[in-house]
């Protein structure tokens, strides 16, 4: 493959005149920049774009770290920045962690290595502090309301949201509430667990920690939950449930085993998906489509913004 | 920051030998390397990986073209490929095209210039011919039933699968059999309208042309399809449905509706999802993680190679 010191060869000309006219610099003759054109015509020369990169110290790439590019909330922030990555000539970087600390952390070096201009952390399991010391090589966005961080952020405040909804199924008289959640670890996982336990404390109820069920991801989550539900001598008579995926799971599951919705069993949902509204799922919107577009935004830039995005409580017929 | 004119300075060799130490070329003194390495050292240099790849000529990057991420059937290839991405230590470049033939274009730019080594295409709007071209640069794979190309492939026979479904739907007694498709164009629909149209020539059934529903994606189509079949006049008595999540909002649009499955209507999904499973729904089960798996190894060398994976019927009750 030609070089650009072939091209140099052929135009009879010195390989900074050559560098030059690649990186359209004024200082070339008009006479020596045609004998490098017609040199990389006649030789089909294609240049390097890392080489242009390099000289540039830009890529126009941004990392997107997810944990699965299969679960329907990742899925939904990583349409929205992808929209945006469309519009403003953006390629992302995808790295599917499966929450592979040492995953998250290949991610940074690319950062740091300016193989990527900026990168935005959807979830993560690496500390905190190891992100703030990798600012120093570009912008870094997270998902997740950590106000004492350095690090800009676009989220919804989920403390809040918990808060708010067990309140509501407090006043539709469920004295037993449980919630079933991705994982306990987390930023905004640990947030929606002590708004439970401040919930328990404000009224008094005992705490039962077999109410909060992990590891739930997906559909098919649902038939899991319903298992262990009715493996209870006193089950929750409601559920918050992270993911209307989950839900939806929930309530296939309890029409395949006759329990009754919300009679036997009373759900929320998270995100309003499709599924939600064609399962009349009570649930909380959550938009993520216009979030991750908004984490796009903010790894643009280098200034320090936290962006709180507010939800909705849409009623339909599971509580 | 550090460059490596400046880390020659400190060293007091020549920049040459700077660059032989940072690539770990053989001929450098004991001494010239110490000195560079202090440099190094004290300057905090952080190597401009670009430059790397710049000597190399490798990125281990991997574009892949998907014109969907929030789409599961995509998710689930990327999920294949990102897990095989993940062990051999290769990062994603992800291009969510919405099937815009400028934004396919822009990965077949990137392969061009340098920036990725390999191309999975999961999905297309453009011409074979212009992928042929980029061949040149590294290795495309894509994912179609293309015997005529000499691009590699991971495919499921189409036509063949969509063939047996009709068939197996016609010994079941149906003789006015839809279906409904993401988009008519493009190969592997192609290749399903193709064995839709010679089976009603094997059986001389009249051809209806309504009972192909297209723009069938997500779980909320479903609501479309059902829609649209109590206005007909006729409405087919069979629908093969070529995403589980489209067959699944079927379903559910059925309950909402008073239509009884399979009486008034009987469905076939693709994939096997676990939502097909929980909706009892018969299914062609096809393995599309491993497929991501197999794309990826293919875009892993230059080799020609066209893997045909093959397929199961999941008999359950929507027939």
């Amino acid at each position: 493959m030609t070089n650009i010191r072939d091209l140099a060869q052929m135009a009879g000309v010195s390989v900074t005149t050559v560098s030059r006219v690649l990186n359209q610099h004024p200082y070339v003759s008009e006479e020596k920049r045609k004998a490098v054109l017609e040199a990389i015509k006649v030789s089909n020369y294609h240049k390097n774009i890392n080489a242009v990169h390099l000289s540039k110290g830009k890529t126009q790439l941004m990392g997107v770290v997810i944990p699965f590019s299969d679960h329907s909330y990742f899925a939904m922030l990583l349409k929205g920045i992808a929209k945006q990555a469309l519009e403003h000539n953006y390629k992302l970087v995808l790295f599917q962690t499966e929450y592979i600390e040492s995953k998250e952390m290949e991610a940074l070096q690319m950062l740091k290595q300016k193989q990527i201009d900026s990168l935005i952390i959807c979830s993560r399991s690496c500390d905190i502090s190891i992100i703030e010391e990798h600012l120093q090589f570009g912008p870094i966005v997270l998902c997740e309301d950590n106000p004492r961080s350095k690090i800009s952020s676009t989220f919804v405040n989920h403390y809040k949201i918990f808060s708010d909804a067990l309140d509501y199924l407090y006043q539709k008289g469920h004295r037993q509430i449980g919630y079933c959640i991705g994982r306990r670890s987390g930023t905004n996982s640990q947030n929606r667990e002590l708004a439970y336990q401040h919930f328990h404390k404000k009224y008094r109820l005992p705490y039962n920690s077999d109410y909060i069920i992990d590891q739930c991801l997906y559909f098919e989550d649902g038939e899991r939950v319903i298992t262990r539900i009715k493996e209870m001598d006193t089950p929750p008579s409601a559920l918050l449930v992270t993911s209307d995926q989950v839900a939806a799971g929930i309530v296939i599951s309890c029409q395949n085993q006759q329990l009754s919705i919300p009679d036997d069993i009373a759900i929320i949902g998270f995100d309003n998906e499709p599924i939600a509204k064609m399962l009349n799922i009570t649930t909380i919107e959550i938009p993520l489509v216009e979030m991750g577009g908004n984490l796009f935004q903010q790894a643009l830039n280098r200034a320090l913004t936290n962006r709180e995005i507010s939800v909705k409580l849409i009623e339909r017929g599971t509580v």
